[in-house]
């Protein structure tokens, strides 16, 4: 069973990552915080195929627990629900010791997370996702936020959790569509960081789109302990961290112009992880990130967008500094560069591949 | 001219403590932020009185400034207004290296830090105090905050300033209540922490409040001092650091029950510092507090209120565990222990006084 150990600041936790670790949450989660008050934040989809079992093992193990139950979306993502969950802890009685368990994917993730870094000035949090991207992204180093008419993750802070627990079989559960956005930020680790596992993904792309369970405890592992190491060495973004960011000033900005509405967030990022590709200005990586992700089924284009909007609406993104966009461009498969050099050709090409898909 | 330096997690910063210290604003942040966008937020009596000198100051410096006006008052503590100035700064078109300025009371203080802390998951913070409530006490230390509907503050985040101005010539220019009220916390550090301090307030009583300003410089920077030592040593107060709550769980207690209308919170806290006294179970230690506080023109009990109340609403305190508050309690005039054994009948003494005034 694959346990894997990241450092942050506010002290070492573990990803637990196996099939039936829901049933183990409670006894898990009892060395991992100190108090025995958990408010389960989860949305109407999830609570359904795990809510019961989360909070049984919680209530096995000792813990009082209740659960919050969110619309399911990224619309949900917001200050309002945001405030009520401050609602929910604040009917809970829920002190400096209560934890929140975040069940569900990265809304959840986000929006409990946030709620917990911010209540009582910040309380334990316990990360249950149960969507591939969760597992492999959102769950592990800290991120939490919501999104505001601006744009996306606006308002957040960065939050530890004290214990990740995935499941492996709520991915059995997960829509065939979700499942494959999530295969987004899989390829973005092989593109960042492990070569291997993107030639994995190359070779092996029927029986990971088919979710064999052996290779899915593999993937998620390998995408975790990368994650891992990337945040323990930067875990407040200052530089090397952005490399995490590979495809997503793209995605952001399409998910923006679309109203997050018609993408899900896996999906716009396998756009940019495309468009990135041609910033790389390398057309034989380009080629294999654009036959890798659309062979897993995943779009490689946002067609009908403005590409000199898309450019516009990135240039209100977080991640820019005097104006100036600071992209993410791959190397070579496997080692990306943040803020590496891009011409104004590459770029404006860039953008208009996320929107025409190959270049002309 | 004092300049007191307190250390962090983030980083140390400095705390200037000066008249005329707002026109030195903009050099100031020069040397201690990265970016030059800044956001005043201010309320509006302090942005006519103060707004255009710290604008100037700023613009002097280069920097590129915008002011966010707010109501002035206890209920601008408030999700609300929090997303008012998200989208303050999303018009700013505010950076991962812009800068929020919190040019007034605890108030804009405490709300303009949660902006900052909260802002693409944190950034910079530089505050300019204007009360001598906020140069004691909120400015320094990188508590942060609102108050929801179920209580006081109960929604923050601790992030600390990178710089801290304090301008005695505001002093001059504040209410004379809001003065006194400031007072409360001075009396609250020579409880906790500094019997001289205690010893010369009681001396020097008159010209304390006529506001001598030789006198402030010292009155303020050895409050900040001694609140510098202890963040230092308890950041997120996780015990030692909850010694500054003297008071405080009787004076919130008395301020959600008025509504946060009846008291302004320093006043609040000189009530509670009575009733402390009272839980010391010392009679002199008692009489020498509610002398000095009422000497300085402070309340020294809330008439009318019911004191079994009282104690419920501290109940949903964030000091509160497993259902059990946690005093602070004078042990002497410049000691005070966090936790501290508190008999039944004192506790309820306590509360008794926090409504009546001197025991019976």
């Amino acid at each position: 069973m694959p346990v894997i150990r990241v450092t942050s600041s506010s002290g070492p936790y573990s990803v637990t990552i196996t099939p039936g670790a829901i049933g183990r949450l409670g006894a898990l989660a009892r060395r991992a915080v100190r108090g025995r008050t958990a408010v389960v934040v989860t949305d109407v989809h999830v609570a359904r195929l795990w809510g019961r079992a989360a909070l049984d093992s919680l209530a096995d193990a000792g813990f009082s627990g209740r659960m919050a139950v969110l619309p399911a979306g990224e619309e949900t993502k917001a200050p309002r629900f945001l405030e009520s969950l401050w609602s929910e802890l604040a009917e809970a009685k829920a002190g400096r010791d209560a934890v929140v368990v975040a069940l569900g994917g990265g809304v959840v993730g986000d929006l409990a997370g946030f709620a917990a870094a911010t209540w009582n000035r910040g309380i334990d949090l316990v990360q249950v996702p149960t969507t591939l991207l969760a597992m492999v992204d959102a769950s592990v180093g800290g991120k939490t936020g919501i999104n505001l008419p601006a744009g996306k993750n606006l308002a957040g802070a960065f939050h530890q959790p004290r214990l990740v627990v995935a499941d492996l079989d709520t991915l059995k559960t997960l829509p065939e569509r979700e499942y494959r956005a999530g295969l987004a930020e899989v390829v973005k680790y092989g593109m960042i960081g492990d070569a291997g596992l993107f030639g994995f993904l190359e070779k092996r792309r029927d029986a990971v789109v088919a979710r064999e369970p052996g290779l899915m405890a593999e993937v998620v592992a390998r995408c975790v302990a990368h994650k891992a190491r990337v945040v323990a060495r930067d875990e407040r973004e200052a530089g090397l961290r952005m490399v995490l960011n590979l495809g997503h000033t793209f995605g952001h900005a399409i998910e923006a112009a679309t109203r997050y509405r018609r993408y899900l967030h896996g999906e716009a990022v396998a756009i940019g992880l495309c468009a990135a590709g041609v910033l790389s200005g390398d057309r034989a990586l380009e080629g294999r990130v654009r036959a890798l992700v659309t062979g897993l089924g995943l779009p490689d284009r946002a067609k009908g967008l403005d590409p000199r909007k898309l450019r516009v609406l990135a240039g209100s993104d977080k991640k820019v500094r005097a104006g100036r966009i600071r992209y993410v461009v791959p190397v070579r498969i496997g080692l990306a560069r943040v803020g590496g050099m891009v011409s104004a050709r590459l770029e404006s090409e860039a953008w208009e591949a996320a929107v025409r898909g190959t270049r002309v």
